[in-house]
């Protein structure tokens, strides 16, 4: 592991000339050479297109090919050596190919900019690492799939406003958050049709007088299009905002799941068992399970809004074209990436494991009178006014506080003294078996539309799989 | 107008008695009456469909839909009586149901709760505004478009860095801001596609143990699904948070506008006229013309941005279901909705009325050596290395720096005595005209291009209308 | 209550003509006008100042000031009649004046401009509800120290992780509130000293030509300061922005007392009673108790943050001096100052009727072993290495563990099995009373300790009372 | 350099392991190794309080001390060996001290906690870093006061609305600058009064059992105070929050300048030269000078504010004491602390280098009818009422506009046909000279004044110096 010295580079950079500090301050290569592998892709085929226009004869073309490859390798193998004075990634290669292969090195540079060459980079960057990102959050809602589908009818209480409200069974809380994820996967798709479009050709702000062909490069690195004006394409950065944002989206879900977990694994709430990897143990205390991913996860959403909120102000009022403050878009996209493919991939890791403690979930909906609708919608359907339903409940539930007992523990002869109307069926709207199964349309928590959620969305992971090959 | 005497309130506010001040501080009628249009719309679609599935009698239907007419009417004119005891839009609503019509006002509650019926009024209510916006946006977007066609060939100085780097053309430069709201617009259909889908049925959290007929219900409003899943349905504001998102990059975008509007407004710059209606000139200072509206719309891009953190904040680390925090939702929202809806409306007016100063942008762009690149480019096609054709570039610009005269000015004899290999042919690409028009590849700036750009603009609109029919 | 029919406002606003539609749109007198008071205020100081400076004769100087007098009352009794035509609160202020004072009221704007002038007025603003919000602060500091004075000794489980950690008490954990909200305080006073400054006399931007006698003005105003550049005084927000980022930090306080009031409130929980103002409860669901106030103040937090991003956003990139983007900074800081002070009441009023359930928290405190910590100290005390001690509780927990009690309810017998050392003195370090009573210095949470606490923090704020008179 | 090889670690990553995964995903020790040098300087200060508590023999405590030492040679030297393993800063700095010294080491640990280690150390180290920014913040208003001196005379034009609005010094606008410093700087010191308390004895929440010694600590790390509630002491990160608002203001500050900067190089403008050492130069374009310095730092501000709201919303409804998530707060603070401190050492290091064009200042300042309200002020002293002066100053604005000539340079004839009040003493207010030095009063732009308010700038440095001291 590195270490760096904080302190002493602070220091140094104090006592350190006023060039020198501005290099590295001005520098972008601590950052931006995470794109390498992108950048050598983008030259390549730049490279081959100008050939194909006629700017590099074929031997230029396979030189430069040839040296580009050679300094993949180096960097592959950590043997590239970065160096500040060359500012970006760009400079960096194109110094050390010029190094490799003499001036023709210089040639790659035609008809392109440093202004279109990182437009380029960052999207072909962003596009390797959504596919990442897809397929962990794919991953991941494969998970909760199938953990729904294993407790499709294991009854828990459901709540507003952290209060006890009706029954609802474990599956279907759970495919909550399937849903979640299937529209921040739909984003992604989304956001990804505005990335992959290529701005190469732009130059430095109005295109070239060379006789490019755009299409062609475009193809040779897998864009839908080209972009359609110049200024544009060197100058904005909505697409990293677009992206930002839905991850923003993502990471408010994964807090939203987290604040479960956590509760979930308090001893007063005691609904689940995460597994121990998750957790931290304190080894001379096996009773204290600190559920530190899940807390560290929730922790991490500020982070990202944070970038979200960087970025944005970062363009605000910018006047076009290029501008050396777009540099700064890079580290917040850069950890905006890491953190969500982080965060994704704890949680597809975690939530197979998690164990509901079903007795405890049965027992913690019986409390708090969760059938309380149940038995209203009940006086309903037998005709009474709603009103007047409403106040039986009341009724009805005094007695069992009074009483300390649920309302399908109230007998027959008590209930029909609240209200003559109520029958011996009232006991399949009063259980939490019968409420839950009542809720059987579309979207209700009936374990039978629980299961046919699931097979709904088993099967839309299937299709996009499909369309995806 | 009316006027609110805020101290007062205040003063009052802190004499009154706890319980009145908790129901003011709880209630949001004063700011979510704005959706009674669709509360209504929704409740006659959910009575027609309780109805339909024969929980209420054609005559209860009936008598429900023309008191609901009745009290739309009512909020029309300005006759309706909002009461903060009635805490909310649908209970106000609901209470003057029960008012007009009995008992049978009540039963219009059965099988949905104030859960989904205010998820479903903000998904139909933002609907609504989003068919607004994208009207406003399309004006925005051919005014700018029309603009871009008469000046396409004007040139003007390009700019990097705010320094002129190359020449191009009014028009190019205008489309670049088209290509933004193109954008745009798509990530509004995308995110309406999200919000197009109908929670209602999905009750307090669990689904209702009425047969409801969701499909049906969704049909009448115009929602292209019902969710899938009630949880998620009553709980979830992700749709809201991604078009605030989408009008926080629209804002950034018309930030940009406005930069460049007040500097081209400025003295120093002077390339442009603001129509008079925009501006608030002080009666005895006909020289001073403030640029008051594109300042206004450039301050108010913070102020959306704020709304989006605002709402990732409120979501942060809820757990479901629904909790009182969601009620936060509305206000960041409904300002987003009148900020955008206003400025678009203010750039789509202004825009066609923009006058650029021809002369003085072409004068702009002779001075910073605007074609240096263009002389290098013709080193280099004569056959010269780039690096060395660098060099003669500088030396030539130097030499115009001290004698005061562009590129252009500079004699055949002079230039070739920095460099032989040129010949007369040179002040094609030395000359601001030869420049431009030399950039002629999809997104450069010839004015060939940008006529081309123009059309195929047109025409994607225009095909978009006849999609949208 | 006013009904703004904001649909019809809406259609109305896209057929109205551009010249009215800009007219409104660069308004501020629907949100300005709550500075009235202060307006005045300004300019009877102002009047009173130019009579000095000779440049208002006496006669002119009463004219004026009777005529504001007039209008503050006009104001007052609700009989003023705003008009967007006049823009803002100033100009509506002055027409009015010289409508009943004739010429004479033009001269009151002799050595100002409307730039220092809204200066001036959100100062003064500010510091009057800045006076009320501190008062707000100390009801509820107080609150929670009578609280915490009742509840010194009453036993809780402390967490970290939302697990049970060690056991401390209730007056204990309410302190820490108080001491968040202490620093609150202090930071507003901090605040405070920044905002006390009057930048009258700053004129437009550079001054002004008269000879005003700027001390004076602000003698009047009881600012404790003139500011000391006029480019400065017009143009900078960053009081606002100090203010309203103090103001986020307070909600983001108040959030967490909100997280934990929530908690506590749950069937899950069970640590507390809320009083029933703050509840919504239904009324056919006796059982239910939804926390509506904590859960709506917390969801008000993300509302005060977006404010702050808002107005750093605003002042973003902006050139000297003053520019119309300005104008946005007074909305978020109203709504901020509105939210701040209904919570703090809200809190104030709440916090002296919460009832702690102290055989609950003290069983909560028994489970989970809370002082494991202690045994191990014990342990170390008796002259063992910290890292044998720790495993000698492992075993000891994991013992409880299986067999159900607590470590206190192990016997004197089975703890000396698993270390010899043990004796019977262990059980004042095991009991959740003796655990508590160890930890017994400056900031522990022995009762001892949280009297002395109290005591002192009684005395911090009667001696600030004292210096503030 | 370091190279990362990104790509390499993403692909690795994913093929690891759950545990090796998760280890790595909740380590910090990558982040917050930088406080090694405080964390030893606590851990120096613990064990001499455990000393002088008879908790540790002096043996023990000199032991514990010269392996402390050798360890903070060993980091300084770049020879410690950082590992995952041992998750953070803390547990490697106990891990290698046990290595070194045995047992003893453990031993250090007593009566505290990770939860107020690293609370303490955070402390200390922001302590320091505020202690570096605040000597870089002192030499960049130094820069600005001395530049301010040398050019108190120079004139140049006021705007607003970035229009020519009255005229102003070069130094008065300076003086502007160094006013927003001056309160970042008092920020800065109120903050510093909330930093400098020492959670150190709070251990993990509740305090401990040991008799320690909290001032004696606090002294030895040179704390004002010890904190007074040990659950606040380790939840809070209140501090850090308020430090980066005002970090966020500071940047605000300079995203103003910078704005100023980089409109003033543009050749439209032309105001400045900026030195060389913060330009970006083309090699073969003498002509275009991209100021990447400003353009940088404006670009940063972002970057600031966005740490601000993750660290806003990373606390947001956190229940009390110490949860993982706090663990986030590192990264952001640490960010911005780096940033603030390059973007005022570059600020620093570029002002005294600043040029002003002087003529070109003039002769900006000379266009725009700069002096109409002097015009106006002249007539009104004259006797005239304010509506009829500005009425004939209108006149005469635009005589000048359609004769190209400013109101200087219009004869005496021809003012006195406009207004026969006019006489020949007009020219002294109409001179631009004559402008500034009218504006004779506390924050006037009079160089008089100026260079008083320069006197009272060194004096309040030199003041606060001595009381540092």
């Amino acid at each position: 592991m590195n270490s760096v010295n904080q302190d002493k580079l602070s220091s140094a950079r104090f006592s350190e000339a006023t060039n020198a500090f501005v290099e590295k301050f001005t520098a972008s290569v601590m950052f931006d050479q995470r794109m390498a592998k992108q950048d050598i892709q983008g030259s390549i085929a730049h490279a081959t297109m100008l050939c194909s226009a006629n700017i590099l004869t074929e031997h230029e073309r396979d030189t430069i090919i040839s040296g580009l490859t050679q300094i993949a390798n180096e960097i592959d193998s950590g043997q590239f050596s970065w160096s500040i004075k060359q500012e970006d990634v760009h400079m960096n290669i194109e110094a050390r190919l010029t190094e490799l292969i003499g001036i023709t090195g210089k040639k790659l540079h035609t008809g392109r900019s440093r202004n279109d060459q990182v437009a380029t980079d960052i999207r072909l960057y962003l596009r390797d690492q959504i596919g990442m990102i897809n397929s962990e959050l794919r991953r991941l809602q494969v998970a909760i799939i199938d953990l729904a589908e294993q407790y499709a009818d294991t009854i828990m209480p459901g709540f507003t406003h952290l209060q006890v409200a009706q029954p609802i069974t474990f599956g279907h809380h759970l495919m909550a958050w399937y849903e979640m994820l299937k529209r921040d996967y739909q984003r992604l798709q989304d956001c990804s049709k505005r990335i992959n479009i290529m701005p190469l050709g732009a130059a430095a702000l109005a295109g070239t007088s060379y006789p490019i062909q755009r299409e062609l490069t475009a193809q040779l690195l897998g864009f839908a299009q080209v972009s359609a004006n110049s200024l544009d394409s060197v100058s904005d950065r909505d697409f990293a905002i677009e992206f930002t944002a839905t991850a923003s989206v993502i990471m408010m879900h994964l807090s939203r799941f987290s604040e479960e977990l956590v509760l979930w694994t308090s001893a007063q709430f005691d609904f689940i068992e995460l597994p121990d990897a998750f957790l931290h143990r304190l080894f001379y205390h096996a009773a204290k399970k600190n559920p530190d991913v899940p807390e560290l996860v929730r922790g991490k959403t500020g982070r990202v809004t944070g970038h979200l909120v960087s970025l944005l102000m970062l363009m605000k009022s910018q006047p076009l074209a290029y501008n050396k403050d777009n540099q700064e878009d890079k580290e917040p996209l850069f950890d905006t990436v890491d953190t969500l493919l982080d965060c994704l991939r704890a949680y597809a890791d975690m939530i197979p494991f998690i164990k509901p403690k079903q007795e405890k979930l049965y027992q913690a909906a019986r409390q708090g009178f969760a059938t309380a609708t149940d038995l209203a919608d009940y006086l309903v359907r037998k005709g009474m006014a709603f009103r007047d339903a409403h106040e039986h409940v009341g009724v009805a539930v005094k007695l069992g506080l009074s009483t300390q007992r649920d309302l399908s523990e109230i007998s027959l002869a008590e209930l029909q003294q609240i209200c003559p109307m109520i029958d011996n069926d009232v006991y399949q709207s009063l259980s939490l078996e019968g409420s839950v199964s009542s809720r059987n349309h579309i979207g209700g928590t009936a374990p039978e539309q629980v299961r046919a959620a699931i097979q709904l969305a088993r099967a839309e992971i299937n299709q996009c799989a499909k369309t995806a090959r």
